[in-house]
């Protein structure tokens, strides 16, 4: 018992936390007791903080402190464009990007049978109803190149065949600095059908 | 503007710790945001109550959270000996090994010219006011390995030679399940010297 309860309790709900263990999740407790008052008091505050704001945009699945997320109320993005992507995650990093300037519709998972994730889960009918009130032109639909993100992809290009507005989705090819020699097969080969005049 | 500040925020305090960067400080506090009910808000909770009541032990360096910590409060654990260990990481080492009975002494780092770390930061005025308090028959330098932690054991060596207790330090040698031919020389080394009849 040299580690009194509350830190063990706390060790324990720190290496929940994707990417730690409990050996790396008692190296940060360690280190955030010995900055107490200048890490672990902030980072605790700052925790509760948005562990009580933040919430789900009503609009487009986003996380924000309000009903609309930031990229929701701005009125500055355009509105006749929707990204489709499966998490917030995926978001964040298109926004990195900072190339796309249309709103985005976020799926929180993608369509599995087994973890019982069906349309009404993935949020596409409120999809299919913004559609209509936004008049939206073009769906990218901009999911991760796996086998379940595909499938998904599938079917929302179904599901939205019917409406008349263009379905696009993210070019596969060779990343950018990416060498060939590193690269599989199925990225060449999809890079090699997709070739564009030079 | 993709991630609201209050979550950029939360991102910016996570990196901090160690084994966290910014690319997975932002996938831990994504999780967290998933989870905001069932793990978000209990883990600030367990932070901040461990921010607040954590302490540094006044006997020994420990963390606890009363004036002593859990192994100085315990009348049951032997007196006569002191381990001294660099950190409350060690301490906590110690302890999961579950060998030793004594008390502790964290000396809170090494000594160092570049850190500013003296035998004063080190607490070791404190120890030795300890030893005579407690009636110490021996004192066990459990320090690192390394250089500055053999360097701080030689020190301290040297400070008690004349208090008349026994001094020893953990024994060099090959680790249990070790395989001779992934050791270094210098451990190799080590274990020849200290070799023990069979």
């Amino acid at each position: 018992m040299a580690v009194p309860s509350d830190i063990e309790d706390l060790i324990a709900l720190m290496a929940r936390l994707p990417g730690l263990g409990p050996r790396s999740a008692r190296r940060a407790v360690l280190a955030l007791l010995k900055k107490r008052g200048p890490l672990m008091a902030p980072l605790a505050q700052a925790m509760a903080h948005v562990a009580l704001t933040a919430r789900d945009c009503t609009m487009c699945g986003n996380i924000g402190t309000a009903d609309l997320c930031p990229i929701c109320a701005d009125p500055t993005r355009a509105t006749g464009e929707i990204c489709i992507v499966e998490d917030v995650a995926d978001l964040w990093a298109m926004e990195r990007a900072g190339v796309f300037r249309g709103r985005y519709h976020v799926l929180g998972g993608t369509l599995s049978a087994l973890d019982s994730m069906g349309p009404e889960e993935l949020r596409i009918p409120r999809l299919v109803a913004r559609m209509h009130e936004e008049d939206t032109r073009e769906v990218i639909l901009a999911l991760n190149a796996t086998v379940d993100g595909q499938t998904t992809a599938h079917y929302i290009a179904d599901a939205l065949a019917l409406s008349g507005v263009q379905i696009s989705s993210l070019a596969q090819g060779v990343p950018v600095g990416g060498e060939l020699d590193y690269l599989d097969d199925g990225t060449i080969g999809a890079a090699l059908r997709a070739r564009r005049s030079f």
